[in-house]
């Protein structure tokens, strides 16, 4: 841990610096910022100034003598999502417990906004990024390239195929088909799908929804996967109404469930892959008039404090949120001290919260 | 908004402009980066290859030149907190739409991360920074009053009463008192209140509860007196066995609501100041196996999606969390750009979202 942490609170400011040395402020904070024009007699009294009152050398000027600046960044795709946040507080407390400070900027979900960050960062001359991804394409990643070629970079929640990168995730295909296969047993059959992939049309085939789900986020694809392994095992046709496409909203959500709960062999289950998408399918059953878990189960991604205290409290799927960013932040600080990355997939288990939105589906004449 | 915004993706990287070169990679990044010792002759060679190539100076040259990094600071109390999140939403959609980026640090309440956190931003050159502090005394502001040295800070959510700063808060007092009148119409007197101050012990008298609260974060205080403020105006006597005191989490929460809901005059009425004293008192009542609103009626901040949807559908405050970071953002910029900082506090509206989660109180054999 710096040896300075904490202690600004006692040190003299650059105002009591030039005081000290008779020159003006303009004058001190050039000098020991160490920028713009300061001639070399007031130069010399402002650090003798400085010396005398123990004004603290700045990290910037420490970490180009050390070469390591005890600062990791991490760039997330939405720090408003919880699932974030909790990924964050990992990091945090991991860093911090090795003596790194971590900053933080979110890019929600934009990827012009995350070259800007990742340039941010190495302009900031972090020791090592994180990042959650929204880049999927083989050519929306030269920022990250560009980043490796400079500090230790790790992946998180995201794999993005075309990087040769440490990547922490979860089993989100595995989590997924668990979930589907819970609503399965209970005796479900159509079961509908939030969110899939962001095509403006429902693709009419699973070729084609594969399709799309592959020029997405990968965690999506992954989930997407899941649900149909499970239909697969229990030999359910796959039917594309059943899966939400478009934007990925609540309002959008409670839509697509809308229409879902109209289809004349209406669905008996959702499987929601976002908190977003859980809120929005419980609108859709609230205007409908329906009730969880009688009329309609459901299973969705993320656990919170909220879904155990609704009514049902609701089955849900928890991520190991710390652990994701305390792995990730272990992996990055390794890098950092030298060691050799293992440019592997560190893949953690989620957990499956049995609560009580999950029930048989209601008789023939629903 | 800087020229380079998101052009990173087409730059020639470090080990591109060292093989033009013809010097290795640790002398070209040495060069570039402006730290360590290269000799004059390669010095000159790496400077022909960069810019043969185009590689872009980075922003610190950049800022060194221009006295301005184009990056704001943020640190917050908790990132987890919805609410928090929600302000770092408004600051990072002001300051992008005027070409600066935002940078994150979260505190996680401790008021060492806090300093440490400060001395961060300082050190990155930030150009200003906005703070939600954990400080409450004049002696924990050291670290504050060193940054205001240096560079431009706005205060936001929490005011801190021996700075002279901009702060932009919400009218914490009027909204605590909007909540609870809003009970007392419905009928209740028997009224909790979580959370109050952590003190280790229940104050029991009014003075000494104002007291806890002083020595504690503004906020908190600010909803303690608006519950005050609604009890003396309707002349319902204060009850001390009615506030929760002690550590501000969802497990004391529920503790605390099952106490006061076991008291021989037990309360009809809670009024909520924290999300998770929510979702804590929404676990008391199931466990005690009343209902609300029938058996008990509820207030809380903050509004969320999933207040909208529980069974009931929760009456809550909503904060104007994207105008708040907004609001502080517009306020640093234009320090930033040369104003003259007003010093002024900024109180916005916050608002009581009705639905269905207050009734009157049940009849005299609760």
């Amino acid at each position: 841990m710096p040896a300075d942490r904490g202690q600004a609170a006692g040190q003299p400011t650059i105002s009591e610096v030039a005081a000290e040395a008779g020159v003006g402020r303009a004058t001190a904070a050039r000098t020991l910022g160490g920028y713009g024009y300061v001639s070399p007699e007031l130069r010399e009294r402002v650090l003798a100034a400085a010396e005398k009152l123990g004004y603290r050398a700045n990290a910037l000027a420490r970490s180009m003598s050390t070469g390591v600046s005890h600062t990791l960044g991490v760039i997330v795709a939405d720090i408003g999502n919880p699932f974030f946040a909790g990924v964050v507080r990992g990091i945090c407390d991991t860093s911090r417990a090795r003596g790194f400070d971590t900053i933080v900027l979110s890019t929600y979900e934009n990827l012009d906004e995350e070259v800007a960050a990742t340039n941010v960062l190495i302009d900031k001359r972090v020791d090592g990024v994180i990042i959650a991804s929204a880049a999927v394409g083989r050519r929306e990643v030269a920022h990250i390239r560009a980043a490796m070629d400079r500090i230790p970079v790790v992946l998180v929640d995201r794999a993005v195929a075309s990087l040769d990168l440490d990547t922490v995730v979860i089993d989100n295909r595995d989590a997924a088909r668990e979930a589907v296969e819970t609503l399965i047993a209970a005796g479900h059959r159509r079961i509908g799908f939030v969110w899939g992939p962001p095509a403006a049309q429902q693709p009419v085939t699973r070729r084609g929804l594969l399709a799309e789900a592959s020029r997405n986020l990968w965690t999506d694809g992954e989930r997407l996967r899941g649900y149909l392994d499970a239909l697969d095992d229990a030999r359910i046709p796959f039917d594309p109404e059943l899966v939400m496409v478009g934007r990925k909203t609540e309002e959008r959500v409670t839509e697509e469930v809308a229409r879902m709960l109209s289809l004349p062999d209406r669905i008996t289950a959702i499987f929601c892959t976002e908190t977003d998408g859980v809120t929005g399918a419980l609108r859709a059953l609230r205007t409908a008039g329906l009730s969880c878990p009688r009329d309609v189960a459901l299973i969705g991604f993320d656990d919170s404090a909220w879904a155990a205290v609704m009514e049902p409290p609701l089955t849900m799927i928890e991520q190991p949120v710390h652990r994701l960013g305390a792995k990730a932040a272990e992996v990055l600080l390794d890098a950092i001290a030298g060691g050799e990355p293992a440019r592997e997939t560190h893949t953690l288990r989620s957990r499956l919260i049995a609560r009580s939105s999950v029930a048989p589906p209601p008789g023939p004449h629903h």
